[in-house]
């Protein structure tokens, strides 16, 4: 119980996602403030909104020397943002009294949120060629299992056969999704100034903002510090992917236990106490991961009141750093599950074997043709009452003969299933 | 207190909205599936899936008379979903034996979740229809008061000046990205058998959810029983909207306290003791709303185990009506909130007026292009702590003479206003 | 999907629960508002502020005859609460002038919250009944079952045996806690008229609250217009149910489950395409209900501004009754599946035959008596990878011989179990 | 943006609260977990179920030199949580052979609740005294400014008069509930073994329990592996103090508004570009920490199934830590606020002055001891539009003289406010 678990050394390697982790350190996050400040000056001085020299000489001094936190952390605590005393610590490291012509024109929030949003493309890059790591060894699994048939489970009990191939290429339908639906426009440049609409630098608020979007590879569009939709949007995104894992989990959770045993997958967690343990660890992981991720984006929303709002604000500064390293290291786990995870072809057909009832729907299908629907369904479950094997239950009761050993194989599901994955992994058209 | 206040007739003009109410009415909800059995019949009959006569006989025979919910009841209880005793409740009506070729190959998730996304499609028009109104009518605003100055807050405080069109405009921001990004992909078809597979009806499976996709006008693709990002994409539009309002309501809520009065706008609610009170009842309750909306968001997300789960299931039925009453009841209030809105020029004049650290930034900048800028803010501060008025306090420490009663005046920033709020409206690109 | 589930015809049995739902009707609403202006008078008029006559007047001309909801819904959307047009329509009905005596010093919250406070009262009441009916049946099964082992899953791995009516016993434990906590306290009287400070009707408003509180069978305390913390014990006292009862409902899912089948319960809800199956449907909707209790719980707790709140305040009235009755839907179904509920001894017996490892941990514990209780366990983990049975396996490795059968039999955990229950049921101290 | 923002340089002046962070440092984290090793190592060999010697071995070598985190991170991701590698390292070191009996018969699970179990029962009692100091702070303002008139707001709008003393009193009352209402009885000891029936060390597992609880000075009672409401409680306790900050920070907020200015509190923050703004940061961290306290909540309540859960538990270990130092942070803000807090008594007059309506109860109550209520409120609402002071206003339309000035003097409500405040102080009876 640590009140930082992503980034302590103990619960990290479970909980955290190195690379992302570093992307939210505080250096990466002042480094990326001093970045924003420098593209705007350097923009700003193309654009003639302040002098030329000082705009090199402001891009040129911050280029080094980065001041540590701990400079300005008492300034964070008394403006609750922290850039003021950044701000006031980096124009001390310009040259030629050019130092006021940097920030010209920007409020605070101007320079926070860009900033954030050069972080949040960075992670969506992060976290896409995970999922997109992910899909590819999903892929490899459905297509080789695509013909291993299994027992489907719906609402917890034995219901149709489906192939393994199947269960992956759905686990993968929402990854897939979300990788044709990622959030590019959402990562948009902030530059409004004071009260949102760039007085300070009228004219030039507009032009200001778009080259400014243009050199930090942000979408452009009007100042938003009231309108969090962008960062709904890219929370959505993440949730989303978060939420498909986690549902790839409860299944492995299930598939694990003894009393189904249907895979292998990565190595089980030791315990204490019990020498035979092998604990689902990687899947408790990610739904733990997967509910941290639900529970904060419940936390982003609230409203920000008139042109700017420091309570709402920083809501996002707390909640959108965990909520995506959360997913990131629940994508490690999956990737890593996935690797290693092997069918128990026995087992599935044991399932099956063991539980006749899982062609009940086929048989009563069968004999549809040939007999009232209802009818079917009633000397079907007749049949499976029956001691006998249901094959020959059926034959004995069907009002035509069919071909029972055919008909009760769960190898007719095959074909259905295989187009089924390849239409799941043709993606959303 | 009651449990169902959406539809209740006491607390329903206030919480309801009455088109949606309805949508989401017991009787459309059943209508709904008998819809979507009979399409399935019919798209089934077209490709000799099932007998045409067969197709004939449903669809004419379920085109009436439908059966109450009452009958249905029981069996919901006892099934977890209404569909089974529905499906016998209509096979009886089916004349011919032909009923046995109702819900052929379906299962009930199949129906339920198509029924649902024609009821969300059908939501969701009615709601662009209602922020399409609604942004008209805030860009009417927006254009008419492009040049009112106020006084912007940023943090609770005073900041610099606007115009009462840009905080128009801001509310209307994220109504016009939402309109812009309807999440019409998401309205998708559902087929996909007992286990998701469309074993049942192979090789047709893909070929009747296509041809029934088109028969409702929903989305195609493939069975998402376990992949509930279409109901998230939905659920998140919806939110966005809310979340918009909530946002202009607080505003209005802050705008309408008598200390500040610079709008008015619907009639406030009486008191049952205070004789003079004129309570900002529709934006409370727009935020009230919109909170119901953002905490049934929350509930949903709980991965579906396996390939169908009957719990998650149900918290989509829960949920997901009662955050789009809300969102419909807080766009009614925010409609009758706008058309009814009026600014109250002489209180913003006099906040500016009585507030003249409004300008401060204005005159730093002023000063900026003559002397240091941190000098300037210096000089400012000390000229807004002078007994004098502060042009003329200005005007005794500056070090070159300039025209102060332009650079203090408001309406300089009237012409970056104008352009914000073009901009706003111009929408997404 | 409908937009009143609780108190619907169709989804009701499932989801709702009778005597709740007639609790939270506009009906009792409105009956207790009144049942609360009734006995403000009645108290006032003892206590001399306001005249005998009147009171006596108001209390016997409200005794009957009670205005529908129509003739005061206009009135509750104008004002944002049914209280002034409710208090206009009751002051109608006295005679003798004496309605203006009606509402004496009172504000609509006051009346609300108290009416509120009075359900709510009831509602636990209802609540404690039937939780204390699950225990009861609860106890009952962990006496008669608690000789009887199963095997223990910790992380969903097969661990050690414990007895069956040990797991019985854990659900009944956070219930008989929650009987132990009720929280009498907060069921408080509001008295505090315009402000909360009972100015109007100074120096009598303690006087008044406390002759209220008394005649309505709540706890007395000073207005608490804008500190819910009455409500936030309530709402938690209710969740903490709803969540026990999850956690019997999952773990029955998981009993349920053909590959487990160590219980049956309840008659499986039928499929509306496969003959066979039997779904966990009660145990799913406990699922369900205790999820929608824990989705609007989050709903709570947003801060009352200022002296009264009006958009945190309506928040209580949608998320409170629901909550309410989900709990006790969900204690309807927990009720059912436990009276019908049977352990399969034969499936439990199979379990621990089964999985030798069940009985891991007593091998090494007894090993380690006589060798390094490290060696001790890989000792036995060599043994379970032998191919002979568990016993011989680890009497040819044991460095003494002892009795292995005796320490292999799953019944030597009995006595510890049995204490266990004892202790549980015994309750806290 | 950073991962960790609570024990950061940067951002933890502003949202960390150092004791609390400390409390939940990974060194204390595990020193907390040795300590109940070694505490069950003693009472172990007390009740002999362990070898004395070994028992004092065991707690004299792990007294010092305990192993650092890095030693252990890599079995925390492979085991799920810490305790298996811990205790390998810890047996390491015991001499004479006896690390074995390190651990006895316990789970992990033991060690990391009871271990917790420590960690937030001093976390309580660190909040706790905070809370006490914070109470007593306002305390002294409600007493010192009991008689000082302000106007109280309802919805938004002004209502009647109250004085500041009652505000602050009303500020303090969720908090003196709280102290009453400690959960000391969650503070409970967990030992229960590897399936929570303590079957390994059978028939001792109560005493054992019972002397650890002893030992460690927590509540005893039966294992509660799956049972988490003591968990609950004490979430829920924290979550109550949180949102009674709220309430004071939102109220604060709106006083320190320009336009309301009702106090003064704390030393503004600065704007990077608005000379003249006072931001008040730390109500608004307070608003902010608190809603951090409410989202993390809601991440609490997953069921955990069987016996134990890995996916749930280690959810607690996430949410709780974050949340208790949210609450310990904005108490500490709230102290500083209220120890800077002082009423500008001529705003809160101007406002009075400016309001007549703010006595409009008053006057319709006095006028209704001589005519009908209605018919005073419509006199009262006439006045109040009349040109005059409402005084004359009201003379010419009363049927009887009154003495108007006394009416309407807004300090007639300070006997009522003086009571009030003693009652709220004198606390829950």
């Amino acid at each position: 119980m640590v009140v930082s678990l992503f980034d302590s050394r103990l619960y990290g390697p479970l909980f955290g996602e190195e690379e992302l982790v570093v992307l939210f350190s505080e250096r990466q996050d002042i480094d990326r403030m001093i970045a924003v400040e420098r593209a705007l000056a350097r923009v700003q001085g193309r654009l003639g909104v302040i002098p030329a020299e000082a705009a090199r000489d402001i891009d040129e001094a911050l280029a080094y020397d980065h001041p540590i936190p701990a400079a300005i952390a008492e300034g964070t605590a008394a403006a609750g943002v922290p850039v003021p005393s950044l701000v006031t610590a980096l124009r001390a490291k310009v040259p030629n009294g050019h130092g006021q012509w940097l920030h010209w024109g920007a409020t605070s929030q101007d320079i926070v949120d860009t900033a954030q949003m050069i972080a949040l493309r960075q992670a969506e890059a992060r976290v896409s060629d995970r999922v997109g790591d992910l899909v590819e060894v999903m892929r490899r699994h459905a297509g080789t299992h695509a013909r291993l048939p299994m027992a489907a489970r719906t609402r917890g009990q034995i219901a149709t056969p489906i192939t393994f191939g199947v269960r992956v290429a759905q686990w993968a339908a929402p990854l897939i999704e979300a990788l044709a639906d990622r959030p590019a426009a959402a990562f948009r440049v902030q530059f409004g100034g004071a009260s949102g609409a760039n007085t300070a630098v009228a004219p030039h608020g507009p032009a200001i903002a778009t080259a400014l979007a243009a050199e930090l590879e942000l979408a452009d569009g009007p100042p938003w510090h009231s309108n969090r939709r962008p960062f709904a949007t890219i929370a959505d995104w993440h949730l989303g992917i978060a939420t498909a894992l986690a549902k790839m989990a409860e299944d492995l959770i299930l598939m694990l236990r003894p009393e189904v045993g249907e895979v292998r997958a990565s190595k089980g967690g030791g315990s204490s106490t019990m020498p035979h343990k092998a604990n689902p660890v990687e899947a408790e992981a990610i739904v733990t991961l997967s509910e941290i991720a639900h529970t904060l984006r419940a936390g982003l929303g609230r409203p920000h009141r008139e042109e700017r709002d420091g309570a709402a604000w920083a809501l996002e500064w707390v909640f959108i750093p965990q909520m995506i390293v959360a997913t990131g290291a629940a994508l490690r786990h999956a990737q890593h599950l996935m690797e290693t995870l092997e069918p128990v072809p026995e087992r599935m057909q044991a399932t099956l074997r063991d539980h006749p009832g899982v062609m009940a729907e086929a048989a009563s299908f069968a004999l549809a043709r040939h007999m009232d629907r209802t009818e079917a369904q009633t000397l079907v479950k007749a049949a499976l009452a029956d001691d006998r094997p249901l094959a020959e239950a059926l034959a004995s009761r069907a009002p035509v003969p069919l071909d029972w050993a055919e008909i009760l194989s769960p190898d007719q599901v095959i074909p259905a299933c295989v187009d089924l994955i390849d239409q799941i992994f043709a993606g959303p058209t």
